[in-house]
């Protein structure tokens, strides 16, 4: 995947790396949505490659010519046609003096990456040379890389294109490091092996180095920077996975800004306050990086900017360089994400005094419970911070009386005995008492393919539980 | 001069920074051809000014309007009228909510700078926000910073826009730390009160930091980072100033690059060899930044590539988003500068099988001896390591029998006593014999006022002697 991610663009063709947790039908539609010419696909997913193809049978796409990458150059008989070995072809028909196919233009695209969407409208942004370039540049900067850097992959390349390190290690001369499985052993031993120096990681994988076993852990024996997005991490994990030999570095982004936009630069003078404040701090979405033209909090009606004053709701919007064109052949989601001249990222924020930005909640998962808004993130935070807490997710809750209530999907660490009222008192004890859950729920939580949480599973669970009052 | 470089851009007109050691008439020269509108002058210079104002009085240009900038808010009375006190016009007429002027096309020009040239012919480089920006991120991470580091100048910012760190050192949210007089005491002073991480330096900065006195020297509590650049730091100042506490990072460039194009990054491997030949490799002009296009060493006529062969000598050349547009109002000059599509640099230089590129010198400096070229900087190399030598400057000197031979011109450090016969002995050991001077002269190096060595002065000098068969 690393190699295609600079074979393809300087072949003059795009690179659209799906998401290998998809299934054959989502695969299928953006194989067709995307008009693939062809695939490569690591021997473990073959199966699924070859059942996306053959769903394609009922589509006026012509099947992309499929290569296959398998391990030690060889693979399993399979039963479509035209199809080779990765390894083998380069050996066959690769040419060592094949002049770069550069672009036309520099904003021409290098990339397409399908972000959330339904099987009946894939929704693709593309990326170009000109804002991959800015922001890999920028996200290197971000991380703290210098030359010769060493790189741990958690961090899918699939999504933005691995948040842009992709092409960003190449920047440092870095050492790429892969796993094949996400898990905490893996990491500690590539980490103390490889000395890595930077990883990425989404919070999922902050928590699960924060609770790892005692046993699968190593003494890390120099810091490791470690950058997250994708959602605020909670204070609690933040602090322990610093205990554990990693610095932080905190980021936010959508796949529409190219990946990492923003950043939680920390400024020397917060080491010197409490903890409870340094991590209050350190948890925010922070400050536009250099690749990135604007940010800012904006009234969603009248386009106005909101005050610096912590408390003020916006949305979130974005112009610059790193920002994609569009989707692909939707030029009505297009025109909907720009409605106002900037980028809508459909996140509510606030911007604080020292103009640093807060997530607050996503704009369709904020609960309005007698006419307050309530930040299902706020609670999450004040669950996590509880001890026999695993993973939380908070959602709305219909209500005949208050319109919403919180209800709260919560997934213990083993063994842990905690109940629905102790729960509800803990939040109690640690904010309004209208924010506090009024339901919890103990069970796994749903999450979609690249590790995020489907709080619309939640929501609908919720709606069938009908209102409490 | 650090405001007006975001100042004047956004105020959207362009930034000329003068050299403050040219002379009135050179001033004026540079006035005249840049049409400058606003004279900014630090009351050092005030006298220098006004006598380059006057000198306009016999050309068609309208004198600019001369601000004064002054330590104290208050400044000598002169007998010019139109002028003003900067920080009194500041408070006068600076606007809070003063709405940035962005330039129409990214390409438009940010800055001019003027680099060697004639009163008759000044020859001004034409910076673009597009290639300043670049150019300044990519500086940043060259010199290894990170955010909130802090840089010492002793740069002048009228050198490239201070190798484009001007604008760099806010990328990173740095701090900047001013000394009047580049002098040892004053670095080593700034170094340990203000904690400086970073900082740049010609070669002559360089020189002087090693050969300072023991009681100016402080102890460097942590390594300092310091770019060089201008010419290739001879061996023996390299290693003695990271003895001090600093670590050199050789840069190469030209005004027409922006500064900074390529640098001798440095490999792990190296510090396994013996320290002699890391110097050696450590001196090499080394290999592009990611903000430049192409570096290439080419056969002046047939434009082809030289050999990575450590010996082919052709003439450096570049291409990309660093490389100046042209000079202003001189077509003739633009074009001959990118004759062959390239910007020559006029410098000759060799691929390294490393990929390394090396300087061998200036296309103009080249010594041709019996039909041999001897490049002026190996033979300076050499010099440079004799124990006694401060500088040296080697030129050809016009010869009936060999064609030319090499004449070193060379200061002594204080109360060292060498004679001409033991320089050329020292060299013959240790190099060969037909690259050894057959001419010493113990002088005072000229020098321009940006620090470089006027080797046509000491041409001209060499001219005089004649011929020595």
């Amino acid at each position: 995947m690393l190699e295609l991610h600079f074979a393809v663009p300087m072949a003059g063709a795009i690179i659209c790396a799906l998401n290998t947790r998809l299934d054959p039908k989502m695969l299928s539609t953006q194989l067709c949505h995307s008009e693939a010419k062809i695939l490569f696909v690591d021997h473990e997913f073959l199966q699924r490659a070859e059942e996306a193809i053959t769903l394609l049978n009922n589509t006026q796409i012509k099947p992309p010519f499929l290569v296959i990458i398998s391990e030690h150059g060889s693979f399993s008989p399979s039963t479509l046609a035209h199809k080779s070995e990765y390894e083998t072809l380069v050996e066959e028909i690769g040419e060592t003096n094949f002049s770069i196919v550069r672009p036309v233009d520099e904003c021409d695209p290098i990339s397409l990456n399908y972000t959330s969407g339904t099987t009946l409208r894939p929704k693709g942004v593309v990326f170009s040379h000109r804002g991959a370039y800015l922001n890999s540049i920028a996200c290197v900067f971000t991380h703290g890389m210098r030359d010769m850097a060493t790189y741990l992959w958690t961090v899918p390349m699939f999504h933005c294109n691995g948040w842009c390190f992709s092409w960003g290690t190449a920047i440092v001369g870095g050492t790429n490091v892969f796993i094949r499985r996400c898990e905490p052993k893996a990491i500690f031993d590539n980490i103390v092996t490889h000395k890595v120096t930077h990883m990425g990681g989404a919070p999922t994988v902050l928590n699960m180095i924060a609770n790892s076993l005692a046993t699968d852990q190593k003494k890390v024996p120099h810091t490791v920077e470690i950058m997250t997005g994708g959602a605020p991490p909670p204070p609690t994990i933040l602090s322990k996975i610093e205990e554990l030999g990693f610095h932080v570095c905190h980021c936010y982004g959508l796949t529409e800004t190219y990946g990492p936009a923003t950043w939680c630069l920390r400024k020397p003078e917060w080491d010197l306050l409490p903890v409870d404040e340094q991590v209050k701090l350190n948890a925010r979405q922070g400050v536009k990086h250099f690749g990135m033209g604007e940010v800012d909090v904006k009234d969603l009606i009248t386009m106005e900017s909101v005050k610096c004053d912590g408390k003020s709701i916006g949305e979130i919007m974005f112009k610059g360089n790193t920002v994609m064109g569009g989707y692909f052949k939707d030029s009505r989601a297009t025109q909907e994400a720009f409605s106002g001249g900037w980028f809508r990222s459909g996140d509510l924020g606030i911007k604080h005094p020292d103009g640093y930005i807060e997530v607050k909640d996503r704009l369709k998962d904020i609960i309005i419970s007698g006419g307050e808004n309530i930040s299902s993130i706020e609670v999450e935070t004040v669950i996590y911070s509880h001890p026999g807490v695993l993973e939380v997710a908070v959602v709305a809750r219909p209500d005949d009386y208050w319109g919403q209530t919180p209800c709260a999907f919560v997934k213990l660490k083993e063994g842990v005995q905690v109940d629905a009222q102790e729960i509800i008192q803990y939040c109690r004890d640690h904010m309004s008492h209208y924010m506090a859950p009024r339901t919890v729920i103990f069970e796994d939580l749903p999450r979609n393919s690249t590790g995020k949480v489907q709080k619309f599973v939640l929501r609908k669970k919720a709606e069938t539980l009908g209102s409490l009052t």
